[in-house]
């Protein structure tokens, strides 16, 4: 037992944990209690080639995870527990199934009992931004706390909530849809169809297209130069980085940015009155030069009982947090986290 | 027994519920099934005189009550459980402290135990929004609702949370405040400091300001003749009541409300993706012609699925929700609602 001494039965059982993308599914497996985590990789989703072959993908790279976890441990195939799923929703968690998602072109595909049925374990099924959240609350910046509002931010951004220390879902498994609150009734055209969501403003490419506009004004920027001239392919990770080498025009975006964020969470700072917001993806890479005015954001907006119960830090799972969220999504269901 | 036959033992257990408010303390009995209402007393506040008089005039008036209640009913003193409080905020509702009211000028007050001493039940206290949504849901618009929304729309706008059928208090028991949500991130200057919260366009003195504002176009309207032309007394019932004598400039301001409050619900769906909202306060004298616009804008605004589990009510408790929703704070603490 060695270093699982001590840490009870869930640290001899093992979760396998599926994070679904339209362009990768990664999977990993972590032992019940989260402590220590094995074997994990990727193949390309391929979602062209429909959904019986993605399944079968999912399956057998969730049995590779599960042999060499084996492999590296000792332990029978009866000390893994199930498979914990993140995937694009919406869902019908009860039921298992992905109602839409225009990445992957499925509708009401049952997922969870395919993916249940082929590798022969339980399975749970959850969106990709409730599982970021829960993996950040189960062994990342939130642990602990009882309240956490959680901000994924990459191509849009994804919400999660965790409410007296349980993912809250809603009447209809949508909840939590927090990049789609109002800012300004007037502002940006969203994806989704409404005016000046937060969205509109602060997502990966939100965050390029001001970039792209602030240049129009003609300043000088190392930003075109960051790109060979081609501002199209200009991204926030350009942005950021320009920033970061002392560029004034990129540093305003960033800036920009930080207040947009900020309006958002002293939002959810009134409404939710959480100990911690996690804010994760791509924009943790600005670090404090987005955290710190955006902090400062915060103060000037919401209400001062609800900001010095409140710490606003940035995601530490990065790049595994898909799957540390899928199990933790498995593990939570079964009273483990 | 009667007609309490088969409601069990709550039918025959009372709670007093305890409305305090700036101006006036209105208390009531009710069974502890919530299927019965007795006496209804309100005195003056008369914050003026210190809080040990309040403390004694709240004190006085459970005792009519409780003595009226059982006066009509035959029970004994031993078949009154205790009191629900709902205050002004915010609160420590662990210690039962009011922390700050700048209507009666307390500070760190235990209401609770100085209420409980003095009427000598056990107390609980929670802040007049979260009561007000509580009843509702209880025996109002929101009964048998899992997760409800609740907006009290008067001087400011109080907001409440009832999630998986429990009321939400967040980390220091300040979450809730609905009305300070951002909708436009640069708009008009609200009381809390913030610029743009939803309580700056859509509270009672907002709609009147804007119908103030409106009026100085000098486009003809009914307003100015039902305030014998004294335009500081309009109110947001002189708004309501010109739109439904046809007055076109206040119907404007009614939609105008509906659509502020359109895109508030609108962000409550996309994040709490709630099976009820419920409006309660003066506004909803306006009726359908401001229900049926602010829905028409939360369709426009929030997602389809977020739109389809959702009905958005007005209240039914009118005048009695404050005492309705202080026994209910009693009734849930005890497991009885």
């Amino acid at each position: 037992m060695g270093s699982t001494a001590g840490r009870g039965d869930a640290a001899t059982r093992y979760i396998v944990g599926v994070d679904l993308g339209g362009t990768n599914i990664v999977a990993g497996v972590m032992t019940a209690d989260g402590a220590e985590q094995y074997a994990m990789h990727s193949v390309p989703t391929r979602a062209d080639q429909g959904a019986d072959a993605v399944v079968e993908r999912i399956v057998q790279l969730s049995e590779r995870v599960i042999a060499e976890t084996q492999a590296a441990t000792g332990a029978s195939r009866a000390q893994f527990m199930g498979v914990g799923i993140g995937s694009p929703g919406p869902l019908d968690r009860e039921k298992g199934l992905v109602i839409v998602t225009p990445n992957l072109g499925w509708r009401d595909f049952p997922l969870r009992d395919r993916v249940s049925d082929g590798v022969k374990l339980p399975a749970e099924l959850d969106n990709d931004a409730n599982c970021a959240t829960l993996g950040e609350w189960w062994i990342g910046a939130a642990r602990g706390a009882r309240h956490v509002v959680g901000l994924t931010i990459g191509t849009g951004i994804g919400g999660g909530l965790i409410l007296n220390g349980r993912l809250y879902h809603g009447a209809s498994d949508v909840a939590g849809e927090l990049g789609h609150i109002t800012i300004d009734s007037t502002g940006r055209k969203c994806g989704c169809g409404n005016y000046g969501c937060l969205e509109a403003y602060a997502s990966g490419p939100a965050i390029a297209q001001r970039a792209r506009e602030a240049l129009g004004g003609g300043e000088p920027s190392s930003m075109p130069a960051l790109v060979d001239g081609d501002l199209a392919r200009i991204t926030a990770a350009t942005v950021f980085e320009a920033a970061k080498g002392g560029d004034e025009l990129a540093g305003h975006v960033v800036r920009d940015t930080a207040k947009f964020l900020g309006i958002g969470v002293a939002n959810f700072l009134n409404i939710f009155n959480p100990e911690v917001v996690v804010i994760a993806g791509g924009v943790t890479q600005a670090g404090e030069a987005l955290f710190e005015p955006l902090r400062a954001e915060v103060r000037r907006r919401a209400f001062a009982p609800a900001v010095e119960s409140c710490r606003i830090v940035p995601g530490e799972l990065h790049g595994n947090a898909g799957v540390v969220g899928a199990v933790a999504i498995f593990a939570q269901a079964r009273g483990l986290a």
